[in-house]
């Protein structure tokens, strides 16, 4: 059974960060965000980007790329929250005008994880990724 | 703070089940999971492959590659555990001997969800990604 209290917490830190992506606000987007994130993230490094600092670098080149007309909206929001561990998947329109009309039904793929500390909740992991249709059979069938 | 007879119970169904992937015993793979699994894999469905039976079916492809040499190989594991909920992120050494050796630091990353049901710990969400180094600039820089 879900902590319903936290899964509501959750639920409104998750859609509050989404926004501040959408918007391109960088101290939005890092408000409740551990100093020890680890992203995996759609781009290299493999290994993840780890540490707040390099976490918001990554966000510049993708705001300036959204500034351009692409969406980052969430479509569907999964959460499962104790009393102070949660993680939370979620499904997302991400891409321009362009993309979107070629490949409606194109989803990011986003798994966030989440810890509370000192009452207040972090993220401290993400995963970002999009399916891999021409690798499929070389990779991991 | 972990709940660290948590942590370490993840621990070991971690290396269980990571065990049984390598040497394909299916029922081994699917034994600490959840019927309402929902995996975002490596290849589509990009809404994710659910439930147990289409969790399952995934499975035999990736058995048939592997057994033509290939490994899955956790290299690190970071485990945060609640009383009830937990999830993990790991990095895997996952190819073929040729394609590790052409590319020895490419990982595959994936993030698992749990939850402990009448006492017993299951997954109940799986996230694999290799990332993605062409699209990058186009896709989510």
């Amino acid at each position: 059974m879900n902590d319903l209290r936290s899964e509501s917490e959750i639920m409104s830190l998750i859609d509050r960060w989404a926004r501040a992506v959408h918007v391109g606000d960088i101290e939005g987007v890092l408000l409740d965000h551990a100093d020890d994130i680890v992203m995996f993230d759609v781009p290299p490094p493999d290994a993840g980007v780890r540490g707040l600092a390099r976490y918001r670098a990554t966000w510049l080149p993708f705001f300036e790329w959204q500034a351009g007309g692409a969406v980052f909206e969430p479509v569907e929001t999964t959460v499962t929250a104790g009393a102070d561990v949660a993680f939370a998947f979620l499904l997302l329109r991400c891409g321009t005008p362009e993309e979107l009309a070629r490949v409606p039904d194109r989803r990011l793929r986003l798994t966030l994880g989440f810890r509370r500390v000192d009452g207040r909740w972090q993220v401290t992991h993400e995963h970002h990724s999009f399916a891999l249709a021409q690798e499929a059979d070389d990779e991991h069938a």
